[in-house]
């Protein structure tokens, strides 16, 4: 790409400047590795104050880490997770959920990017029969995988849902920012409050360099994770750069500051880009990116100036992600573009 | 059930008389173990033979592992299988495949129990692309768990596709003697000439009391087999009592009479049923099972007499499976009884 | 080999008369798949009886099945099995374990075939520190694979060690009848009364055509085992035929009988070979196998009369084991033969 | 523990300043996630033309990770690595391997930490048989885990004997740069002309924050690695911050100048502890960690002033590791104070 900023993907951003200042300041003399250290413990408690007493928390390197490893504390191989066909953990881990849990995933058609109670449900069945993997995890993405955003009411119906039946739920929170900033809570309201078992928390697309952790709000599921880690490879030896990008990340609400900025930027590249004739949102935009029907002949020459995604699958469509850093600037470049192109 | 025979499987039946006499036959003296033995070796070309002098062929003991263990000669874990929603791979073989292959199922809605060209073709893409589990097998059972059977040409399309991309095709043919005397084919024209890659030879559902088969068709997935099964803890020290059953029920066509005999019941017991009020059959009968629609209030007295399986998830149906022993006289007792039911 | 009967494996020899019968006789009519007849409450009631109410008896087809699905139901993937060095389960099985576990084997070097509590304490180290794999499981055969007996109060020093730790005995009883046949004890007192927490019930080698079973003492251990044999492709369809194999086993202490015998024949063969200059016996003769040192030379001619095997591995030895169906003219036969060739 | 720094593990310390710059220098505008970005290109280039042209490179997170996803890379679950008792992979992984690869660790009691030809050759035996998992991998660390270090011949012997049975070499180089200084020779002399097959290659204990890589030098084992790597869950989203890290690693050699300062350290330590009474060190110290016999009574002390380690096992003893930051007075101080506590 010919421009500094893209539409890509929150990740393409780089480290916000108060992150990188508080790794640069734990970086002197000799501390315990593997998290044994006080910036950990300290960084560890801060998150965990934020979700409730009782929330066991595990930093870890990647967001497919967190959400592999936080179902295999609650999913025996004989089990089945839930989740929509859409999903990261479906469709672009490479299966590793399947490789590492020997568990089953049972893809549900979405709604608006959304697992829906009634689609689960169409799934609930065959508890006790030895033949059928047992359902027992339900697996969503706050916010989803094409930019919608559940309700703490939707939430409650699918914790709801799947604790009448004995199982639990994960919620993948790889813009889990994002979705609070645009739902206006707090975590504790929409991951605690709600009765999610096991979070993914993500960092990493809103600021942090490697910075993920999976939060168990479930204490029964808390037991062996410290084990499920290492094993997982992904015990960091120098946790303390870990620890110290969170510290940065939830002080002063940057979390926060970080994702309403790039919420408000998908918002004004949505009202900038949806009154161009040729340019069709397929969903609401709620969190940070935009799914969208362009004509086939400008994707091309339109990723030579601002690199984006085309999403591949039965429906094929391009992503646009805004994050932490785009400028109004950048919103306006590319939107004048699109209107060029296509006029 | 209070009957000597009912409809609720293939498997509920008895061990043909032939067979029972070929293991007493085979029961004397000491012979090597593990397969190495001159009983083994005679059944195992016999059945090569019919498919031709480059099969494999691999005894073993249930369907699910020669299922299981005929997908794990091709798949490694970051590749994905493609098979109908209704497979007993997914279905009905408690994620077996999944813990032990670790790679991925791919569910598509079937057509009339079938996977079509079309929907097939919506999930073969990614290829390359590291974040996406590789397509790498198409899984397809004939007869299908509906009791539909695909034609010579309907196989031909599946594996011309999966060829045409680098994929591989494997048969679950748990019912493959029904689906054979179906067609009115060999095993060969229907199985090899093709182009299927892998096969799940099945015989216990016609006649015998434990006899699977791995048949790899393709040499390139045969090099490391044996390591498979004996891993896959499928691998009889006593295989001399396997192989006897396999040559009673290849002598003489037993595994054609035995098929087409349960084809021609489940043909009956459609005539007979089908023109009673209430009943709907929602598959056309081709194989040994049927499916089919009767009044709720029916089911349970109808089990107490001639037991069968209602099948759970989306649309419920009740299922009649016919086999090697049904009698005329148990078809027309168990139409005589729904229809006294019904009226 | 040119003789009926050879001294390589107990799985050579033909299946017991009396179990072949009685599978015919339950070879009528229709049952239920997968367990749920008359035949296996039936036999599974009887088994576990011999161990004590609450014994859960899980009918298989393999050891090495017996021994991982044993395992399986104790064991985590971040958990460790101590055994001999010398074990089926970690030289015989492919592998398996690991495979299907996830699990680590550690493995010790025996004293004559047996784990003692001080090469076990070894190492019962890494308790909770999440670097090491937690020592969960003692895993050890009775009789053992080189022929020799634990006696009771060695049991119950290794299922002390094990409980005073935290952690299960699982037994390896592919050999189970003719350790009891060498004690002198029944099962309970073999197995449930010394403490082990899962047994691998083995049949096969002593009469049976392919009847094994897993039998779960600790009931915390016994909750999803139903699930772990399916997804361990070991859950029969006709499992009748188990079943019958089982009740004729059990029926007028069938197993002692054939045990008894086939230790006889080993105490016989142990007597007219150990005389002989150039075979050195190098374990005391207890269950019904012979580890012997004898002149390379020897090794082939005598295998072409009378199969055996030579055990590879750190120290090459041949192994003679005797079976229920071994005469006393099959041991002058061989004792002969050796003589001959030795002098 | 109360002094800056200690001598518990080279990966305590922090990030070496240039290092630290170059992360900083590329913090900046948007780059492609995943690799794709050309930080990643160059690194990737440096790190691989001091191996040879041919040498496939991949960044991971953790040493675990390039130990566990280097043997996948070469073995099938069938399949055993041969390893000293007290290697990485099979002490301190917490089965990580077995759990990834599904397959066998086989460990070999070392002669001053390193396997040797004779040892090896103990577990040679049983390829083909389907029975035994089949050898496929050596795997040693270099610099080993007691601080000694394979000459170039040492190593040679180990790939020539490997690759005479067809199996692979895999070398653990965790410390693979305190090895090389020792050696005084380059990667490609001590890796890539020896024979070694695939190295996970080290950063973090000499001086970065996060750097570890999975070379492979046998261009067969380099097909798959992709998706074993992403299936992994080490696939970095903002790889670019590893990428500086490798480049500045490389560059000037910082790499030989932190791991030769490192080594003098050790040595220095060496000379000035030897000579305390009631101090003896077990092995020759080659790289930069000592292991050493002190009296039980000091290290509870010791410990609180300069933090390290107690190796438990058969064995215990005291681990002393020396870093790119360990200073001339950290020594004295450190060995003031044993003298000071023994006298």
């Amino acid at each position: 790409m010919k421009r500094i900023r893209g539409f890509a993907s929150d990740n393409n951003a780089p480290v916000h400047p108060d992150i990188f200042r508080a790794m640069e300041q734990v970086n002197k003399g000799h501390v315990v590795g593997y998290g044994d250290d006080p910036y950990t413990v300290r960084a560890t408690e801060k998150l965990s104050t934020l979700f409730g007493e009782n929330a066991g928390v595990y930093f870890a390197f990647t967001g497919t880490a967190t959400n592999v490893l936080g179902l295999s504390t609650a999913l025996r191989s004989w089990e089945s997770v839930i989740c929509a066909e859409t999903s990261h953990i479906h469709e672009d881990e490479c299966g590793a959920p399947e490789k590492f849990t020997g568990g089953k995933l049972i893809p549900v058609e979405p709604v608006h990017g959304k697992l829906t109670p009634e689609r689960i449900s169409e799934h609930l069945y065959g508890f006790g029969f030895e033949h059928h993997s047992q359902p027992r995890i339900i697996s969503f993405a706050q916010a989803t995988e094409t930019g919608t955003v559940y309700t703490l009411d939707e939430i409650r119906e699918i914790t709801g849902l799947a604790h009448k039946h004995g199982m639990v739920v994960h919620m993948d929170g790889a813009r889990i920012a994002n979705a609070a900033a645009y739902l206006n809570c707090t975590f504790r309201e929409m991951v605690t409050d709600t009765g999610v078992d096991i979070l993914s928390f993500g960092g990493t697309k809103n600021g942090m360099m490697y910075g993920e952790a999976v939060v168990i709000l479930n204490p029964d599921l808390d037991k062996n994770f410290k084990y499920i880690r290492k094993q997982g490879m992904q015990l960091a030896s120098k946790m303390r750069y870990i620890a110290a990008q969170f510290e940065a990340y939830l002080e002063n609400d940057l979390w926060l500051k970080n994702a309403r900025h790039a919420n408000r930027m998908a918002q004004l590249l949505a009202k900038e880009t949806s009154i161009i004739p040729g340019v069709t949102l397929v969903e609401e935009v709620q969190a940070n990116g935009l799914f969208v029907k362009i004509p086939e002949k400008i994707i091309k020459p339109l990723q030579e100036e601002f690199f984006f995604y085309v999403m591949e699958g039965r429906n094929p469509l391009v992503r646009w992600m805004t994050s932490w850093d785009t400028t109004e600037k950048d919103i306006h470049d590319f939107s004048s573009l699109i209107k060029e192109m296509l006029t």
